[in-house]
């Protein structure tokens, strides 16, 4: 089953939030997810570890980022699992697999699009494509101008507008049904 | 048919030379290529024009741009024909296409990745899938590191070692054979 | 006497009236500022020129660069004046000089930050020295959260809020004090 | 007394021997440098935290950052440095200090622009003033062409070239002689 992985990294919840959102969006089509939230005791040293983790993620069909915009970038504990990624760098193993991403900080701007670069280079160096946020502007879900992922704003912990959520779910939907085209063509 | 776009700029000719590589490598594959170079007589007062090439894209499955890396960034004249299509983003014609880049500057580096950066900027915006160079270390090809898109260096216009050309062809092929399994999907 | 200039690109006169403000924060100070706004007429072909223009660069302490963000990067006009300054990457003429930007666009976040890093990566192959828009929370100068520039946001073209004007000023302030520290050091 | 910190975290020793080379280049000059590398103990669930350390770099009248490159950006060692200067982003106590970065990795590009781009990108919210490379072409110190900051390759751990190891000094050089300037005035 074409199954599409939501990992992330969330300091106060918020970015969790915008995780169940993706999620949603995910679980409106024929594919399935799986959340994985980076915890920080998987981290020794600055280094994540967890082999669970990483071999589920090397089954799914599609992987999508999120973290906060902390201090103008992805945040360190998401950083941690990408820099452990690095022998997959490699072995190549996400080659061809989708990639897309979200964020979520506490101004409209923010430095969001630096954090999203940061996950968009992680990925095209593991050979992955990527899926940026497509067409919102007919139904409004893009207020902000965010395009290569979904930039969300928390002016407090966790208190998200309607439409950056909606936005979120979009994004999921569109990945999951670019992957359900991929593998469909498999069979 | 499936068809790939490969839309470029040349100032010395280091560039076309690259486009070249890129379509031969597209050529190895069921779709076909057009070539489209970025001429100077379209540039009107740092705006470009051409309907007839802009409707030609509309048709194509796949748009892969090129640009040498002028101080720092993407080529004026490349980034005039970027500008010349702002009304697609309001009717994101172009959304769910694929999209890759390819550079060149005179130093290894030069900030290539700022100049592919411009050109991913762009196609996001435009709701379009990006594929950047993949697995290219077991033959070789990536001896530089660019992963975004393909990044060539030439110390003197159009020297041009075997491997970048080598790279500019399989980033072709590497659109190509995706772009042809989205469309027997449709089929 | 410290001379500032603002150099930008304005296509419909919102990025005029964010450089009027730069200005403005430069006559704050005991810098004197030159005005320069790129005219479609001095770009034939995609490249800008107008030897008049760059000498009287040459003279100044600072530039301050302004475009509007359109499709994701720096406007093609202001690409095109940034290329035609390739003979004085080698000349390094500008070494030292200060450097800051400013940009404007619909979009609250609307891909600025890819903008401002244009410019930024421009300044870096000149040499220049680098200022940001600072510490700007206290007095809530900063609602979007835009540090390598400043970045306003026009709904309709001209429409700037009260706070991006003053952010603007206060930039063309920040920018000025620096030079005048630097420049009586050398008195 | 001028004072520059050198900051940094190295995994394999390659980034410690860059940042050797850039100490050198400011012991050229009339300040004197602290050195001080990210221990991973230091990182209690990938949050950095070491009070002394914290306070030494307040008195520093610049910082110049440095990582590997890992997996296309800055490493999650450093970056948990970053994430915890959060609140001096409040107190902006680092406001108009001297800021610069190096970085290395084992290919010539190797995405090392998006690394200096995160450093550059924290800089900023700290309100601080940036120095790049600056002009190095006539004596060949810049063959890749890093402009932002400084960027060594080294196919091997520890294995640098003389030119990248003579670019690093340069930089450290560069930016004592700035912080020089900007000290005096204030006497």
């Amino acid at each position: 089953m074409t199954t599409i992985a939501v990992i992330f990294y969330s300091g106060t919840g918020t970015t969790r939030r915008v995780a169940s959102a993706v999620s949603a969006g995910i679980a409106d089509t024929a594919a399935q997810s799986v959340t994985v939230e980076i915890a920080g005791e998987d981290i020794v040293q600055g280094r994540w570890a967890n082999d669970a983790v990483a071999a589920q993620l090397d089954a799914c069909d599609a992987l999508i980022f999120g973290s906060p915009t902390y201090m103008a970038g992805v945040s360190s504990q998401l950083k941690s699992f990408f820099d452990a990624m690095a022998p997959r760098w490699y072995t190549q193993v996400w080659n061809g697999k989708l990639a897309a991403a979200f964020t979520a900080s506490a101004l409209a701007s923010g430095d969001k699009l630096n954090c999203l670069q940061d996950m968009n280079a992680f990925a095209m160096q593991m050979g992955m494509i990527w899926v940026g946020t497509g067409p919102r502007l007919t139904d409004g879900l893009n207020p902000n101008g965010f395009y290569l992922g979904a930039g969300a704003t928390a002016g407090e912990p966790g208190e998200l507008s309607e439409v950056d959520l909606a936005a979120a779910s979009h994004l999921g939907r569109r990945v999951a049904e670019l992957a359900l085209r991929l593998s469909d063509e498999n069979t």
